[in-house]
């Protein structure tokens, strides 16, 4: 039994977080802080915890969290994150953090996507990539674990498997990804504001999001080779889910149910992972409220193109339950404690 | 650990079902049959049960069922159910029906609202109501537990605490529930095609619903006299959710604070029904995807009207998380077994 | 060819507006103005708009906008809204006010359920409730009409036929609305957030909104005697329509065939008012982005209720719709310019 | 006033076509047929058109269609619709067929995407493709214009601009279109069941969907040269609305603004199809409800890739609208007559 604190407790990834571990065979919650709810019952935030939870919000006070939790996730706005994630390694905590502050190894190109000067640079070399299929050794001794943006984890995960092998074109990679609109948090803006975002499709970001770098960083780590990537996300009228649609070059001679083939064997021992059979392709429904990612695919002998698609919950494999996996690998648990249930289908 | 049977498993309260059950600490399923999916994977059916269980479906053959399962739900159509659950209790199986065909216990009742004759009248007597928070004792004995409809679900619940109280007017009863569209089933209809009920709301089977019966029979034996109620239907543009907001006549004087008492003090033992603070309304959101019944209630003092607002998921306790709850008491494992776990929010 | 003015152009029933007046024969738009978007082209702020209309929205000067219009609508928040639409009526504009302001003819239940003293009281008695099935004449010759608020629009209209009957109970009115959220409004507000409010149906302002004493002095006024209403309003995951599901207690022995002959008689020459035949229900798809009402009846002969279900578009009929008919009204030309066009279906 | 017949007047693109034609200032709707609702009244088929037309649907009889209408819309499925319209063409009816069956001008590319033989091959090279901007003058001739379909409509659009430019490589095209479920139309099938489809989105046809020979026949004419391209077609939880996202390859040193100016020269006299500003980026909510195709493109320095994204209704300028604006060609009429109105915000 392992004391957590969770900073940042009220957006969505925070109230996801708190779902799961109050059902975690292992682990007692602490404390939860928040920047506007200081003093409430975090049962009367979020009332589908009533019962589960008594903890009011408290003000972040990084002494306090670090001398109750022994292990701290943090759910942050870039650059504060990077702050409380310091104080708080140095006090020999273990943190998971949600923000993009240690994702990109390198300081440059962070300052680069983000427009300002990473606070802790000496830490980048420390902090590891926490996406448990390419990185579970490493996240295992971590004292700080960069947990995935969403859109990465979708993508790096369907890329992985081809994107060392000769017959595919590492320049030729185009992402589209379908997010529903959790993903954008909590926070209100007129673009998330019910009216104006059903019954709609929209494109943001276009050739300029800030996934764009940290899906390059572990393509180009997996390739061994610099990987550049056309990424365009969707906000679609849906609460959770990333479809991610890829389009890659690839030799002509290849089918299907060769390329399966490749993911199956790629995949073997993942337990969060389920390559569907040739011909059928993953919908969001299929993995909303889980840790899984499901992938499909399928090859166009037309154009001699790859398709691959891959579906995951935003909220689930794309932050709160990949976080929970981390914790799990970091404490040394059973990976799947907590977190090994089927999607809320339908 | 017992084993189970899912007659029907491929609906969507049989789908339900299989989530909680692959998950549940006490039960292994061992047959699941289907009419329309014979020979096919389960996991093939509800790809989000990949990984979960390795069963195919079966054309059901009561024998079979009867010989490699403990207890039996049954998800069957009204009339079919009758017969498959008087043969699987003959043989000393328990079961778990969540058809309507044991609710009733008149069987005159259930012959005027449904319009055919009873098959087994002679173990209406025997079967239990499966209203844990009404007939917990009862459940715990019974061989064939009636799990109750989704709208009598929070219906009665609402209207449990204060149906005794001299100061309300039992012929005054109206009730109005909103239901998400997977209340319907899967069965293909032009009114659940997406584009003909996304983006609207239209009331049903208005005065004539088949759960009237069911609501009456219950709140007529805590009142101890005949009560009809009036209650509309409707079908709304969410996949999952009842919300049922509930009008009775009351003497003046009563306060919300008052009320808020009276149901807290009914319910006070109750896990799964959670009483919402004064001036609190429960919204679906809240119990999505779990076992939860919240209520909300409010004094008009202008009207002398009681506003009650009752939240279940049809899915959740309106059907599946009941029945396990059901089976848990039939069981005599721990009642919250396997269902306790907060909402998917959002 | 008249000259008019929105002002608050930029919120849904100004947007709404905008595109029924860029369309209709008679009318040409001078000016728009915005507090949040001064000096942008009303396309940019609505490119649905892009090629109907090119208007840079400007800060509100009443001379200004005097000078320029002949007829104004005014879409701004109550009491601000009174301010401007006495100047403007000051100066001998005729305004159709979509606020409450000019709604209630009695000031004090004005004060009572706003909070606020009426800054213009006097011109209570001038100005004119704009719901054309019942004050056609009177809107006619009105200097101000006040705009009807989308709730009383479904819930008058559906109760207007039977308030004066012998056989019906005055005091048994209850009025439970489910509302699309366009008619919250474009303010940002984390009810209306679209990850809170999709998949979830919630009641609020239980026994206290402000539509409530609306209701009641136009049926009280039907029915020549003070007659209160229980009204509920729901918000549902949808983005236009409100069903209201209205229930009123009768004598025995009327049939639905009756009822249906006595609406029909009410509404026989009304272009924007459709009863459905017996054992039909609107839906809100049916009224969607139109100014019809559809309502349909149900007599409940088990209980003796008449259960009457009516369907508008928020937006349509529940205010800019139904705004361009008030204008129609005033300005002499054909009432039903511009707004003669079935709902959007599907 | 001509006179034309609808048939196949109850699936989307017919129902929407009749709102459009019922306040259509120069026609007359004669006939409407249907398989499913012979002798019914369209009002009760559709209460939305209450009201406009009093005509009750008759089982098909190419006679007397043909004898009492001057143009005649055919909404059939493919093959079926081939005979229809080839015998309303050999009484000298103009026709614009919403099938698949005109739109390919080569019947062994018919036969290899439909796995048929064409009926009426002879009849091919009269049919006209039905997109105005590309083949107006054409259309105002033919006796037969084969509407475009959906996808086809959105992703031509957006890539004739630029197919013939020297600076875009024509084997890199890519196509990611994201449809609303009315695309489906109105035939039963669980993948359009609601709760199968809400709050999920989905691949489909991946590399094989009937419309790639359609956009590819329309952009080789464009290029000169037989072009190739792949296809994604998704679908979204949401009624109306395509938005394509499209990826091509060029040369370095393009701008944003370069390509803009080369769209707007292009489309600089069309009325229905809007580009946008440099950064700005349509979404379906600007276009539902409407004629138009809102077109935004987006230059990718880093990876010298043209994102192009389209925005359209699929039962708008993707189908019935797009067909109204070709009767009016065909009839010379102004071609904005019936069409020429703003979408449905919010």
């Amino acid at each position: 039994m392992i004391k957590v604190g969770v900073v940042g407790a009220t957006g969505y990834t925070g109230s996801e977080l708190l779902r799961l571990l109050v059902c975690h065979p292992c682990v007692s919650v602490e404390v939860v802080t928040s920047e506007n709810y200081v003093g409430r019952e975090i049962s009367s935030v979020f009332p589908s915890l009533g019962g589960f939870l008594s903890l009011s919000c408290v003000k972040l006070d990084v002494e306090e969290t670090a001398a109750s939790c022994d292990l701290v996730f943090v759910a942050l706005p870039h650059t504060e994150s990077a702050r409380v994630v310091s104080s708080l390694a140095a006090k020999g905590k273990r943190v998971i953090d949600f923000s993009a502050d240690f994702r990109l190894r390198d300081s440059a190109v962070y300052e680069q996507w983000y427009g300002v000067k990473h606070s802790s640079p000496e830490l980048l070399g420390k902090a590891v990539y926490g996406l448990p299929e390419l990185h579970r050794s490493d996240i295992a001794e971590a004292s700080i674990v960069a947990n995935p943006g969403c859109y990465p984890t979708g993508a790096i995960l369907a890329l992985a498997p081809v994107i060392k092998e000769g017959w595919m074109d590492t320049e030729s990679i185009i992402i589209d990804s379908k997010s529903g609109v959790s993903g954008a948090g909590r926070k209100l803006n007129l673009l998330f504001h019910f009216a104006e975002c059903n019954e709609s499709v929209k494109a943001y970001s276009i050739a300029g999001h800030r996934h764009i770098p940290e899906i390059e960083q572990e393509i180009s780590r997996l390739a061994g080779d610099t990987v550049k990537v056309v990424f365009t996300p969707h906000l679609i009228p849906m609460t959770r889910g990333i479809l991610s649609t890829i389009y890659v070059s690839i030799d002509g001679g290849h089918t299907g149910a060769d390329v399966v083939e490749t993911y199956r064997e790629f995949y073997k021992d993942e337990p969060f992972v389920r390559v569907r059979n040739e011909g059928e392709v993953p919908s969001t429904l299929d993995t909303r409220g889980s840790n899984f990612c499901d992938i499909g695919v399928t090859v166009d002998q037309r154009t001699d193109k790859l398709i691959i698609v891959s579906s995951i919950d935003n909220l689930g494999k794309g932050a709160s339950w990949q976080a929970v996996q981390n914790m799990n690998i970091v404490c040394g648990f059973k990976e799947s404690d907590g977190i090994n249930v089927p999607a809320l289908f339908p």
